[in-house]
């Protein structure tokens, strides 16, 4: 069977034709911060007649269409509720496009939903039943998979676990709260942890190749493999940090494998194999129960366009 | 329909035929902290047996029997991995009790499971399909209901949540690790806090009433209603803490209601107005979704009867 995915971007609109979790082909458009909610749907339903007709594949070759976008979706109801950069505003983006296109299977989920999904379907946790993917970027974002599943939450307002409290009263969040995961084990407190030990120890090879190269998360990862001490305990903390969070949905969601997505997923062992030692040692109940995976994701660029297809399959 | 609710416990097991959510007759044993697995589950047999006859009813009335049990179940495989004070070692309890009684509809799910179902389906959670509630005793034990149905992770292992970190490196848990939501949380964690107050404020009403009428979740709050300060800020805080844990799992699951159980929930608008508060401002994105509600468990003494019921209906 073949499946129409669209990952709905900041800078581009994505759209692949999936089959068994393969990208058979695909096709980009940019995405216009100007266009109407509805001209954006347009320009959607467009791409996918120029992607099948470049293919010499008609929609009856399609069995349905996912979508994952930024924001805040209503799984249920097939409407993007608000979103950054793109005029969204209840936008009912499912109907719209069945209006559009003839096609009747289509669903829309939130994008780091669609990522987990696929993950979990066709990559780092495939086989799995039950995972949690937590994407460290920005924010920090969580995709949950129940029993093959997305768990949204009521009107699907849940699934915001960056913003679940795992220090009360210590870093202040993006959103203005304090202690929340987010603030600790984003990519962008990572950046704030390396820059205040480079403040703190200005003459640390860290400090140094800061000043040269700049600010990223690569940067400390490689002064801890020449040796510099200060970007070890960086490093260290950091993961910390994460494994706190991982260690938080194992205990609620025991499941069979935990999925780290986002740049910093790139790092693989030398971010999987200290993780995962933190997990096992730490998730409750550990020694009556079998050993849950932590894993890197493996889908990276085409997780938003196979995860989006899993939502129709 | 009726169904038989089994609820096990330390000191007794409990038995009630149940129909719409109502306990028509119960009947109670003596638990056995000498007998064998097998022993028990026969008495158990026994016991549904003498109470249907007592009644005059028949197995052929009842449409199933649902089990709650402490300590560590299977549901899936119908097993009792094991359990304080009683001697379940993987159990295999469903198929034993199908063998002795006849009755094929048998499930088993943890007691804090079961009561979190009957909860949702009967008592203050009645009409909402997503539900998490938390248990205030000895630690803290979480249910959650996604979509009408108990959530237990795989293999059953999941909704540990009292373990989930809300303070790094803080105060230890019964479990041995530090700044679980239980070692601030939980009734056995409030008494400390009281202790505290009492040794730092030993001229404080609460320290008086303390040392004339013994240490309880009660005086504080009696204490807090008469004006003294030092009860109050112990409550406050306490309250805090309680709350920051619902934020927690409102941040993920984002139910219709949140549910407070244990002794404390005796408290009613004293601990629910405060927490209320609390969540509707710190829940994140709490303009866009309608208001969760906190409420205080209903079922008191039946939770355990009625909730194991719910499990096969």
């Amino acid at each position: 069977m073949k499946y129409v995915g669209i990952d709905i971007g900041g800078m581009s609109i994505k759209a692949g034709v999936v089959e068994d979790g393969s990208i058979l082909c695909k096709k980009t458009i940019e995405t216009s911060a100007q266009a109407s909610d509805v001209e954006i749907v347009k320009s959607i339903a467009d791409l996918i007649s120029a992607l099948l007709f470049e293919n010499s594949l008609s929609k009856d070759d399609i069995a349905g269409v996912g979508i994952g976008s930024p924001g805040s979706v209503y799984d249920e109801k097939g409407i993007i509720r608000y979103c950054c950069n793109i005029n969204f505003k209840n936008t009912p983006i499912v109907q719209l496009l069945r209006d559009f296109t003839g096609i009747k299977n289509i669903k829309v989920s939130n994008d780091a939903n669609c990522a987990a999904l696929g993950e979990t379907v066709y990559g780092a946790g495939k086989g799995a039943k039950n995972t949690v993917m937590l994407t460290l970027g920005t924010g920090v974002g969580t995709g949950i998979v129940v029993d093959g599943k997305l768990l949204t939450g009521n009107r699907s307002a849940g699934a915001e676990g960056g913003h679940i409290t795992i220090n009360f009263g210590g870093a202040t969040c993006g959103c203005g709260k304090k202690g929340h995961l987010e603030a600790y084990a984003s990519a962008t407190a990572l950046m704030n942890q390396i820059s205040d030990a480079c403040k703190k120890y200005p003459d640390s090879l860290l400090a140094k190749k800061v000043a040269e190269d700049g600010l990223s998360g690569k940067v400390v990862f490689d002064c801890k493999e020449q040796g510099d001490k200060v970007a070890e305990r960086v490093v260290k903390k950091y993961l910390k940090y994460v494994g706190i969070g991982l260690v938080n949905y194992a205990n609620i969601f025991y499941p069979e494998v935990l999925i780290i997505g986002g740049g910093i997923s790139n790092q693989g062992d030398n971010i999987v194999k200290p993780l995962q030692r933190y997990v096992s040692r730490n998730v409750y109940g550990a020694e009556y129960n079998p050993k849950i995976k932590v894993v890197a994701a493996t889908l990276k660029n085409d997780a938003g366009i196979v995860g989006a297809s899993c939502l129709v399959m």
